[in-house]
């Protein structure tokens, strides 16, 4: 066996050889895109505070994806270290100290608190990559995984500043799309990051605020997401005179954007078209 | 305020800027220097089985640290989606399904269950870069965080083989350290993959099978570890003749060293020394 060969879990599948590379590419290219617009990058641990996306009111909308990240409970430690976790001795939730922390569940979620409760100077941009961890009844490896890496650029600004910029990724995103072979097209999408019993779902049908690039009508490589106020309001960001900033994102699921162009370019990077293989090594 | 003004977890830092990119060349100073070996790149997601983890008796040596990772059982959703995560609904342990996952604790722990019970093409060589954690009692940010991000190259091969492979990479580090300006030296160390209880930790203070590259006498920045056929014998890794692979890693904390090098040589990346920056962009 060489060692690129890869056991397979489809809920937290591995990449092995030239696929990492790959995946580094397309990450660099939409970064370098988010760069040269003047966005900020930032870089966050993938564990965020339960209470920091509260403010989000995540857990109402989407409890079933929460991944919930605790430490052993002091008191079982000496337990454990003299049994170890496996036969009679597994762990069980009861061994675990009460959980704090969550992994992200999209990589934006760990910015809105860090700028939470002050004035930010906009319009502006950050650009940052995480892993992500979203829990599902069913898996599908590049597709849909428990944990997926999301690079996604935010942009802070007026409700026009904010239009124009998620207008400008949408072209940006249908011309990659078009270099790497793929059929791309725009639909409006229901998911939100509203709760359902909040009334600006209802908004949301009259002028949706999430477009996602399908491919093949399948399968979303990147949302593009105008939030309004939702999060300027909930986290306290705000303009230089006190009002809550418009924001929106652009996120993209780098392993489906693997998965597509490797299906249309192929399993070498140097067969990739120049345009996503960018200017620089991978 | 700019959106790179960073609030500060010492658990969970983030990085903002320049720092960002910084971490991303040293990681690529250290990749490139494993993929000019010949060695493989494979890319893990950072949850990894309990079950795992468990041949190499993780749980019996380092308890204290782990991180545990489970979703919400199934009947508690309508409440949590009723209610919410915060004030008098909080989430508790017993409100989690039972863990059979954690945050992987080192980069190489991802590997070895993925290469298990079957036989190796050994000599060969595997990088991997994964975000890591290790619960601990207190936190310094950059120096001894709960999630840091960890370089490592894992040689499989002769016992020969493995010192030759360490020897290489503890000359490369040295060298990279000057370049940075850094004092480092090379001391042997006595945290250890084997279980307290295990009789090659005596051995392993008869001839070290673990050295770290101490920055200022005090930091470990790299380590370099000579398992012999630890991990061949508890994951069933075995050479063409059936035998337990020797195998060997060297492990780059890359906080750390982004911490030394802007201490040393600035915080622009285009100020540092070139051999530090690569010959790519960023």
């Amino acid at each position: 066996m060489q060692p690129e060969a890869a056991r397979s879990d489809p809920a937290l599948p591995a990449l092995a050889g030239e696929a990492v590379a790959q995946r580094r590419a397309l990450d660099r290219l939409f970064r370098d895109a988010a760069l040269r617009d003047g966005a900020v990058e930032r870089e966050f641990p993938p564990l965020l505070e339960i209470a920091a996306l509260e403010r989000a009111d995540y857990f109402r909308s989407f409890p079933q994806h929460a991944s919930l990240i605790a430490p052993l409970e002091r008191a079982v430690l000496p337990e454990v270290a003299a049994h170890g976790a496996r036969g009679a001795r597994a762990l069980a939730s009861a061994d675990l100290a009460t959980p704090r922390h969550l992994m992200t569940p999209a990589a934006c979620y760990a910015l809105y608190p860090a700028l939470a409760d002050r004035a930010l100077a906009v319009p502006c941009s950050v650009t940052l990559v995480s892993d992500c961890c979203r829990h599902e009844a069913d898996y599908d490896a590049g597709v849909r995984q428990w944990c997926f890496r999301m690079r996604e650029t935010v942009h802070f600004g007026t409700a026009e500043s904010v239009r124009a910029c998620l207008a400008t990724w949408t072209q940006r995103i249908l011309a990659w799309g078009a270099a790497a072979g793929l059929q791309c097209s725009i639909a409006p999408a229901t998911d939100s990051f509203f709760d359902p019993q909040d009334p600006r779902r209802l908004l949301q049908r009259l002028e949706p605020n999430k477009h996602e690039v399908l491919w093949d009508g399948r399968i979303a490589l990147a949302s593009l997401n105008f939030h309004r106020t939702f999060f300027g309001e909930r986290y306290g960001i705000r303009d230089a005179d006190g009002r809550p900033v418009f924001s929106g994102c652009v996120a993209f699921g780098l392993d489906r954007w693997l998965l597509a162009c490797r299906s249309r370019c192929g399993e070498r990077l140097r067969d990739w078209p120049a345009v996503l293989r960018g200017g620089s090594d991978a």
